[in-house]
């Protein structure tokens, strides 16, 4: 028995411990374009802003632990160049080397992660143009700025990773400028939710354009203005384009692996491809909603480490699957936090659903206890009860209530449920009755 | 149409309030013997520790308020002596004149908590031993501390109140020592757990004294030393008695109210007694539990809560019925936090259930981002895989990780939907595979 896994992030690292567990004898190898291995991709943020400052941190593991720890072979800076089904054997080249070979396999896991989206803007080729989805990413950030000392920034997106890369460079001193194409920012949230974002960020003098986006950047050998295409300019130090990301599916596609309607390599539950023998797992393949159902693509760690698990369990005759997911997405920007669950009402009203919404504002823990405020939104379908999604906006004890809404709507409960939860309640912890319970309170009486 | 409710804490001023947003015309009337209304006894803690200096506080409403806000008539320091099921009245005296009267009622909730455990300690009616149950019994005790500065306490008990004064007396430089009879403290939790507490506490210079108790306060006219059965001799400058609390059933036995196997009222899930229009909610009433169906009593003020609202909303026509609680409790001591849930393995055992148990110490999140460990026992149904209960001790994020496994249990979450779970990560907030997946990882494989 011999798998093969390409890409050594986290779906596929987490495939193979999972593989060894099941099997003590297969024969387990990895193959990574990268040099790094198993490292944290949302730790990023973090590294560039100096609190993490030891690299070792951010790639904790490397082929000799995976080797020692679970016998399976890591092979970094060697390219996957060719899958090919009908004789089971990948092509790859030795980055380092340049030298090129064959592998025979019996089970196949693609688990090649995901590209930053790249736009055609003129200029996006200079040298201080930056993206990050890489460690290497990172660190060529990191050299750029104790190298110059930049004084400003523009940041072209206001997803994600831009809004925690914001937090990175305001903690360093750098002047942040975000570009959002869309009327708001992080336009995955209700307008209403990135409306008291906007806010929030404009009073930690956080730049930002809406309804605008890069047409051109300017200078040279550096960039040192973005041209908008409303004619307005912006005088920066360096770009980071953080427009999204798209699956990596060219390897795939070659082999005429089956993509799925959002791009992304078309999988079962299993992790199976339409190719026999073939897995694909992680921000490279499709996954779907719990609540609606429908395959959606959201690319994060925490569904690539379950989709991996899957897979190590699959290939290896095990008989777990995949249950989905939420699109739960927390991040944090400065002394605020954002995350958000399921549908936003705009996406519930497309899906069709008939929407309950609830707004309300409570705090955390009691006033005399530092309690502070978050910002509840809630989407709930009025025909059933059943709660739809959430979005939180606070200072402190929003990732509890959105780790509560994601438990709660898994098992599909009803507005009324949440009222009847039995949260843990102690002054340094909570209220007697939690915002969650609030929230299902008001959905409730709708 | 004519509501009467003796008590004014949490039960009572809840259902007070639900029937009023159900019912605009209905005359509502609260008898409290106590000065305070509404107040929350979980916060007397941190009003003995200062942590809370402004009474108003602990107290944030008062009859006006009720009256304002609700239309509801408030009656402090007024003692309801006896209840008339049969002619439909009760008999009341006013505490401050002394004057007795009548008042008819068509719907009479009974929302009278409960007091605490007296022991027959000789001695025990000493000054300086005190109980804490009451804003009036947290001045008494603050009063004691600002005349005597004492330098000692002996806390007799190990529960949640006991715990949580152990932390107002040590933040206020008070040496603690805590007397537990059984043979660990807190004995709720598993003996491994209980343990662990006490490493911790002894670490924090907290006296524990376990398997003995206080057979004598002696001292004049103070209490100077406390003589344990033992014989071993305590020397302090007062005494905490936190032995637990018991329903207050006392008129709803007297008026051949149904009390339940526990002692306390019985009640059915729309709060009502064995007698008709009567109703019970809060401390004074049982509880069940959702994992094994049976009865059981957790005086908590979030189960008050909810035990009102379903109370005022039946009295008023509504169909709101109480779903039953799973314990779940929390404290914090000093920089630990300890939280329980469910069944532990003890009571699980008890119950007739096969167990798996899992035990597992993971940081709450990354390392590098300040992540600190949390101990995690979990108990799941060896049969059906099906989560019965968790403890988790630890100085950071137990509050959220309890909120799920609360949540997860309601919904009779198996070991494998734990690690399903599309709970919220990034690094500030958890780790990619978050404590509670851990957990059903573990689980699962049992």
């Amino acid at each position: 028995m011999k798998i093969i896994i390409i890409g050594g992030v986290a779906g596929g690292t987490t495939a193979a411990a999972k593989a060894r567990r099941n099997d003590k004898t297969a024969e387990i190898k990895i193959f990574e374009a990268d040099q790094d291995i198993s490292y944290s991709g949302c730790a990023l943020p973090y590294y560039i802003s100096n609190k993490i400052t030891d690299r070792a941190e951010v790639v904790p593991r490397n082929a000799a632990f995976f080797k020692q720890k679970y016998n399976v072979d890591v092979f970094t800076s060697h390219r996957v160049l060719e899958i090919k089904p009908e004789v089971k054997q990948i092509a790859i080249e030795n980055l380092t080397t340049h030298e090129f070979f064959s592998e025979s396999y019996d089970k196949l896991l693609i688990s090649t992660g995901a590209v930053s989206t790249v736009l055609p803007i003129d200029g996006s080729d200079k040298e201080n143009v930056f993206y990050l989805r890489t460690v290497a990413n990172a660190d060529k950030i990191r050299r750029f700025i104790s190298e110059v000392t930049p004084k400003n920034v523009v940041i072209v997106g206001t997803g994600f990773i831009g809004m925690e890369l914001a937090e990175s460079f305001s903690t360093r001193g750098i002047k942040v400028t975000m570009v959002e194409l869309a009327p708001h920012v992080m336009p995955t949230l209700d307008k209403e939710m990135s409306e008291y974002l906007e806010e929030y960020l404009r009073g930690q003098k956080i730049g930002l354009v809406t309804g605008d986006s890069a047409a051109k950047f300017v200078g040279s050998p550096l960039v040192n203005k973005v041209i908008l295409k409303s004619g307005r300019e912006l005088a920066t130090d360096f770009v980071i384009m953080a427009v999204g990301i798209k699956p990596n599916i060219s390897l795939a596609q070659k082999a005429n692996v089956q993509l799925g309607t959002t791009g992304a390599i078309q999988v079962n539950t299993k992790m199976e491809t339409s190719i026999k023998d073939i897995y694909a797992c992680g921000d490279c393949a499709e996954s779907f909603s719990i609540i609606t159902g429908k395959v959606f693509y959201r690319p994060l760690g925490s569904t690539a480490n379950k989709m991996g698990r899957v897979a190590g369990d699959q290939m290896t005759g095990g008989n777990l699957e995949f249950h989905g997911g939420l699109g739960t997405g927390i991040f944090k920007v400065l002394d605020m936090t954002v995350a958000q669950i399921g549908l936003t009402e705009k996406e519930a009203l497309r899906e069709g659903y008939e929407v309950i919404v609830s707004h309300d504002r409570k705090p955390d823990k009691p006033k005399y206890y530092g309690g502070q405020e978050m910002f509840i939104k809630a989407v709930a379908d009025s025909k059933t009860g059943r709660v739809l999604g959430a979005q939180i906006i606070g200072p402190a004890g929003v990732d509890k209530r959105i780790d509560i809404f994601a438990t709660a709507i898994t098992f599909g409960a009803k507005a009324e449920d949440l009222t009847n939860l039995d949260l843990a309640y102690s002054p340094p912890f909570s209220t007697a009755k939690d915002p969650v319970i609030f929230t299902g309170m008001i959905l409730s009486k709708g």
